[in-house]
C-alpha cells in the first residue's frame, strides 16, 4: 500500500517502517464515563498485569447500557484499529448469564461481554478466527467475585494477559462463532423509519434515520453513497420541518455560510451538515429520528 | 494469590508474571477537569522529567475542591492501584501553609498536598512507612514560584522525579506521620443523616447517607454489608418520597424491570440500583441526602 | 537551571537527568471533544505508525472551531510542553485550500493546519528554524481521501512518523515562515473592549477582556502584571454590574470568604479571582466581556 521511497536516501515512510512487537496495545471503549474513577480503575488494573501495554481510550461516552451504539463505534474505528487488544465494555447483563468472550481476528483480539457489542466489528477486522470464553479465574483480578463490575475484575485483567502474549486458547473453552449474539436493529417493516439504508417513503421521498450527531453537530444518516442514485442536489424534510434545499458536497469548505450541504463522512456515511455550525440544530434532529430524503431533479 | 497453572504447557497467569521494573506508573487524579489545559501540561511536565513514566488518570471530575470527595474515591481505587507513584491534587488551600509531602506506603509513594486527601489511602494502601516534606526546590519545575498551580509546578514534577528512581528521603525534610492532616466527616451528633454507616431513627428506621451517585445512577450509601442485620427485603424512604420495597440481589441481572435492588456494589458498599436504569432519579436523591431504611420482616 | 546537588551521594536532580531519546513524546490538542471516538481513532493512528510514541492530551475541550482559543491555549501550554511533536487540529477549513504544516522549532516540531493556530506557539517555543506543508502522500494514513478528518488521515500520521524519526524535510516542499497565517485579533480602535491589555476608558477607568474562564471559575484578563502601574488595590465594573473593590494578593489563601481578588495567574495573567469559589459567577462575566478596572488610590 506504500509506495518504495523515490529518493534512497530519505527515510521510507509507511505504516510498516517504526512497527515493533514490543508495544502491545489495549484498545478501550465502554459506557462509563470520565466522571467516575471506573476507566482509571481499568487502566490501573492492566497495568499492574501488563506494564508494557499502551492504554489507548477509544471513547467512554457510549450512551449507558447502549450496547448498539458501542458495536457502531467499534465498527467505525475499526479500519484504524492499531494491532493488539480490543477491550469493550457496555455490559447491561453484568452478573447475569451472558458470556465473556475472547474473539481472534488475526492481528486484533477482542475482549468483551457476548452481547452483540463485539461482533459486528470482528466482522469489520477481517472475521473470527476463533472464539474462546473467558472462563478460566486465573486470568481474572486475584479474588474478584465478577457481580457488577467485570471491566476491572474479569475483561480488563484478560485483555492485559493478552496483551502480554497469553495464548486465547488458554483463557477459556472454545467457542463457536457461530454461537456468538448478534444484535439486529428494529424491525424495518414495523418501523421503516429506523431501517438502515434509505427506502421508499410516500410521494417519491425516501425515508432513513438519523443515525449520529456527533460534537459538531454533524447528522450522521444509516446511508450510505451507494444507496442515493443521483449525485445531485436533494430535498430534505426533517420531522415536523419545513422542506429544505441541500447541495452535495465533497467537503466543508464548498459550502455557503448557512448553507446545508450532502456529504460523504470519515466514516463513509452520507451527513447532513454546515460549514461551521451544527446541523443538527439547523434541523432539530436527533439520533433516531426519521429524515425524509428526495432527489431535486425529480421533485415529489 | 494466584494458584499454579495446572498444565505445564500453558502460559502461567498471574499478576507477578508480565510485570518489570522498567515501567514506573503514575496514578493522578485531581479536581482539574478535562474543559482547561491544567491536566494536560502536568502530564508534559511528569514526562519531560521523567519519559519512561505511564501516567493513569484516575479521573479529574473531583468536584473543585472537594478534598472529602478525592480521598473517598482514592480509598476505593487504592484495592487496584498499579505500584508506583499516586499524584494527587485536590488543592484548596495552594499557596498556603499547609505542608506538599510525599507518603511511602511500601509499594506505593503518594504525593500532593497534606490537607486529608492522601492519608486515608495511604491506610488502604498498607499505612505509612515514611512520610517527607517536598521543600527541596531542586525536584520543582525550575523557576517555578509554587503559589496557584502546584500540580505544574511541585507535584508533578516530585512524582516524576520519584518515578524516575529518586528516593523519597531526598525531596526534603521527614514528617512525622502522626502529623499528617484527617480530615473528620460531619459530627454524627449533630447531625446523624450523614454520618456513615446506619444508626437508628425514628419508629425502628434507620437512617443512613447517600455517598455517591455514578453515572448509572446508582446510589452508594455511606454502608456496608455488615452493617443491616438482616439479609431479607428492606423499605426504603428517601428525603420528602413514598417508601418504596428494596429486594436485596447479588447482581443487576436479577433484577425485574423497573424493581428497586439493594446490593454490594463494586467498591463493597451497599447501593440502591434499578436494572439499566437511574435508581437516583427514581428516588431523587444526590450525594449528602439522608435515606431512611428497615427491614421488611419488622416493618416499622 | 539545576543546581548541582548539595549531598554527594543523593540522587542528581533535574529535568536532565531521567531524560532519554527512546520516548517520543505527541502532545495533543484539539477541537474534537471526547463524546466521540474522533481522539481515540487519532491515538490508535499514531501508535499503529509509531508505536513507541507516548500521547499527551493537552485537550480536545477548544470550543468547536475557534482557532484562536486553540492557539492560546497552545501559548500558554508552551513553556512546559514535553521536547517532540505538538499535533494540533482546530480546522474549520478541513478540505479547503489551506496548507497543512510542519513546524521546526528545535526541541519541538508542530503538526496542524496553517491557520493560524500554531503560530503564536511556534514563537513561543523559540521561533521557527523550518516550515514544511505535508504534502506527500507517503506519510498520510493509506488509501486516505483527506477531506473530512485530517487529523487521522493526515495530521496524525505525519506526526506519528516524525515522532518515530523521519526529518520534516521529508514530508513536502519547505514553506516561507514568514508566509504563515497569523491571526490578528479584534481591531483595537473599532472595538476597545476586546484589545488584549488594559487600555483608557472613560472617567479614568481602564477597559479590558476576559481572555477566559477556567474550571474553577477563575477570571483570566487580556492583561499582564506590567499592564498596571499601581500595585494597590482596585475596584472593576463588570457589564452591567456593580462596582466593587478587589484586592491583590499573591495566593487564593490570603482571601477572606467571599471576598475578590486580582491575582497572577499560573500563565502570568492578571486574573480576578475568590477562595474556593467562582469569581465568573459572582461577577457574572464570560470570555469576551468587557470589564473596567481602576486603582483605587485614584478613584475615578
Amino acid at each position: 500500500m506504500v509506495p518504495a521511497p523515490r529518493g534512497g536516501r530519505r527515510p521510507v515512510p509507511g505504516r510498516a517502517v517504526h512497527r515493533s512487537r514490543l508495544t502491545p496495545v489495549v484498545s478501550f471503549l465502554s459506557d462509563y464515563g470520565r466522571a467516575d474513577e471506573f476507566v482509571g480503575v481499568v487502566h490501573s488494573v492492566v497495568l499492574t498485569i501488563c506494564p508494557a501495554a499502551r492504554l489507548v481510550d477509544l471513547t467512554h461516552e457510549v450512551p449507558p447500557y447502549d450496547v448498539a451504539a458501542g458495536a457502531d463505534t467499534l465498527v467505525r474505528a475499526a479500519p484504524y484499529l492499531a494491532p493488539g487488544v480490543v477491550l469493550a465494555v457496555v455490559d447491561p447483563g453484568v452478573g447475569g448469564p451472558r458470556r465473556r468472550v475472547v474473539l481472534d481476528c488475526g492481528r486484533h483480539l477482542l475482549v468483551g461481554p457476548d452481547n452483540g457489542l463485539l461482533a459486528p466489528a470482528a466482522d469489520a477486522l477481517g472475521g473470527i478466527e476463533r472464539a474462546f470464553e473467558a472462563e478460566d479465574t486465573r486470568y481474572w483480578w486475584p479474588g474478584s467475585t465478577a457481580r457488577t463490575f467485570d471491566g476491572r475484575d474479569v475483561f480488563g485483567p484478560v485483555a492485559a494477559h493478552l496483551a502480554c502474549g497469553v495464548d486465547p486458547e488458554a483463557v477459556g473453552p472454545a467457542v463457536d462463532p457461530a454461537s456468538l449474539v448478534r444484535v439486529t436493529g428494529p424491525d424495518p417493516d414495523s418501523d421503516p423509519g429506523l431501517r438502515p439504508g434509505l427506502r421508499p417513503g410516500a410521494d417519491g421521498w425516501t425515508v432513513c434515520a438519523v443515525a449520529a450527531v456527533d460534537r459538531f453537530g454533524n447528522v450522521a444518516l444509516h446511508a450510505r453513497p451507494s444507496d442515493l442514485e443521483a449525485d445531485g442536489p436533494v430535498a430534505v424534510r426533517p420531522p415536523g420541518g419545513e422542506e429544505q434545499m441541500v447541495r452535495r458536497v465533497g467537503t466543508f469548505a464548498e459550502l455557503e455560510p448557512g448553507e446545508l450541504g450532502l456529504i460523504v463522512d470519515s466514516s463513509g456515511r452520507l451527513a447532513l451538515v454546515l460549514d461551521r455550525a451544527p446541523a443538527a440544530e439547523r434541523l432539530a434532529v436527533r439520533p433516531g429520528d426519521r429524515i425524509e430524503i428526495a432527489p431535486v431533479a425529480a421533485p415529489p
